[in-house]
């Protein structure tokens, strides 16, 4: 028995007026999610709790059995080992922005919070400011990586660090670079406060004079000249997915952050070919990755993004292209496993991101679940409006992986 | 966005024989409450858990999104707020009845728990008992408040005081006044207990002599000649909501009780003309005054009360006219308010009051809401046995708020 795990991101959403009053799951044509629905049981989900809006972080962790309350830990380690960036237990990670910066009398303001988004010099940039030493804390080293565009990660390492520090990055442009604070009274957290201050002035001051900065100057474009950090964030202590349950896991998943949960859960990180986590993604190739890695694992988790990307661009029309773009990969899965007696398919969003609110709201999910043994309901749709009805009722996140794993025959009885 | 919150007390019921069967809401004719279910979504909750009778306390805590087994603190803080006295952290209030008492070898007998119900006298009664000093404990002061009818209010002041103390009210007539004992091994109860005992039999002292009583007596009505104490409680340590999701709220409500747990979770507080919470209370009144007050704030709780009355006194036909009175409220609010664009309803109630029962019991209370985004239902009916079949599913009293502050974009994601 083996199961299929697909999350669209950001997919539920709200009855819509540009669709004539429909969900864009509604509005779209999913022949393949309706058999699923069909088949199979259908209900909704609060990844977190009703009405709670769930980041994309905490909503995955839910996903995957782990109850955010308890094991989230912030954003930055996710995204560090996403980016395949090892993090120790302890080490706290960053999320990091190349940035054009401005020095003025007030701070060093932001001009733009991307540099231009594009900073092919990133990696040569990266390699420089990681022969800075630390000043504040002799014990600690830092590794600064680029990753795509303007992004990277920052990973410190050492004794007595703590990701409960603020951001520098004001998150707005015109707005100067902010001062990290420590967020709860702990030495820890001031210890790296002050290290990520002194590496977001050290940082500003060698890269104002790097030539390569004045080459993209002299061609016009905005220096890469700051380092916004955003984000800090542990390792999570979670008993991963492989240990808990005695099974071999994988993530199909081009974005870091997903990549990154699914790694600090124990999953294999695949990438399949074409996958752009954008409008543009190969969907069949995420099948085709997805059913090549199936036979060694026990469970493969697949993230589909740009659901999430039209919902934040307010487009409900293009959601309901990306939804068709999903069901066109559901099909293709579906065709290569045997729901009636091997494989599981398990269908949900990570969190409701409405065309109309352009953010993360706090409704359910829908979800839908087929393969051998599930129990049918009289669900023949799947949509947010059709699913409520659904046999699985209302459930939480955090419930459905064992909900998978006990018709994968990993959990255990409780009691005798 | 604004959200008008009606909780129509005790409307919960079983079928009925009296009824054909149905029960009041299915019985009552509805037009409002229907268009509500039938243009929103509908669901069941249980305000505090399945199978556990909520108290009008709780439930309201649970309804405003605090859970009461972590927040409750006994129901006597909350009356004396909702009776207009000031409540200090730490202040322990008891609810109080002028009562009629007979000396008697082996105690106080307790002739009229309500002595006659009508207690003109109360006020100036109440300035004769606050001029006792305290014997057992001279650290600590106390208020006693009339209100309406024989009821009343008593704050203690001072410190090392607790609400974990028994009821001098045996609650039943014919039994003597019970001794308040400490319910936990704390010297706070000790002491507490001690004070309440001094006081029950100080104010026998004093009211048996008074001459108002005499008068009383020489009009042949029972005399107000002892204080009957209990319900114990202390203000709750919330966060209230104004702080909590950063709106402004108010309070449309005439019973003490539900005016005190409004007013200690941050709400104003107002009663609209001619709102009695009896059989006769001007349902048009009151939405009226919430209209008016709907423009400054950002949620607007009514309390109906007369829903519960019928039920209490077991009279089903009159829970229906009831229900067609709160049918007719709600029919003047949604007249009044913008359910496409601007305005969220919800309607809901405390708890279950069978009128085969005459009291509150344990079955889930129906519920429903609409407004601009929230997902439509199959039901067209609002009673508890359409609302079982609905899009929002069985729902806790708690996770209530968190999904209409939802709605009004007033919570903040968890996570990233």
């Amino acid at each position: 028995m083996k199961a299929l795990l697909i999350v669209s991101d950001g997919m539920g959403d709200r009855p819509n007026k540009k669709l004539g009053g429909k969900t864009p799951l509604q509005a779209a044509k999913t022949p393949n999610l309706d058999y699923v629905a069909k088949i199979g049981c259908c209900g909704i989900m609060d990844t977190i709790a009703p009405g709670i809006p769930p980041g994309s972080d905490t909503a995955h962790l839910a996903i995957f059995g782990y109850d955010p309350h308890e094991y989230y830990t912030g954003r930055g380690a996710f995204e560090a080992l996403g980016v395949g960036i090892h993090v120790n237990p302890g080490d706290v990670a960053l999320r990091v922005n190349f940035a054009t910066l401005q020095e003025e009398e007030k701070g060093l303001r932001i001009v733009d919070r991307r540099a231009g988004r594009k900073v092919p010099e990133g990696d040569k940039l990266a390699e420089k400011l990681n022969e800075y030493s630390l000043k504040t804390a002799k014990d600690v080293e830092f590794t600064l990586k680029h990753s795509v565009e303007h992004r990277g990660v920052l990973v410190l390492s050492g004794p007595g660090l703590s990701y409960k520090v603020s951001d520098t990055d004001s998150h707005e442009i015109q707005e100067t670079v902010q001062e990290s604070k420590p967020l709860d009274g702990s030495k820890e957290a001031l210890k790296t406060a002050k290290i990520v201050n002194e590496l977001s002035t050290a940082f500003h001051k060698i890269l104002k004079n790097d030539p390569l900065n004045q080459e993209r100057i002299n061609r016009g474009e905005p220096p890469a000249n700051g380092v916004l950090m955003r984000g800090a964030g542990i390792l999570p202590k979670v008993i991963p997915l492989n240990e808990k349950y005695g099974i071999s896991c994988s993530c199909v998943a081009a974005a870091a952050l997903y990549r990154g949960v699914a790694a600090a859960v124990g999953m294999k990180l695949y990438k399949a070919p074409g996958d752009t986590a954008t409008y543009e993604t190969n969907e069949e190739s995420i099948a085709k990755t997805a059913l090549d890695i199936l036979p060694e694992n026990d469970l493969v988790f697949i993230h589909f993004k740009p659901t999430d990307n039209a919902a934040h661009d307010g487009n409900p029309e293009l959601k309901v292209q990306m939804i068709e773009k999903l069901d066109n990969m559901v099909g293709k899965l579906i065709e290569g496993i045997d729901l009636e007696n091997e494989h599981y398919i398990v269908l949900t969003a990570d969190h409701t991101t409405p065309c109309t609110i352009r953010d993360h709201t706090g409704e359910p999910v829908p979800l839908e679940m087929a393969g051998p043994g599930v129990r049918t309901d009289q669900t023949t749709a799947f949509s947010e409006i059709d699913c409520q009805g659904g046999g699985l009722g209302r459930l939480r996140g955090k419930d459905l992986m064992p909900i998978i794993m006990d018709y994968l025959r990993k959990t255990r009885i409780f009691g005798s």
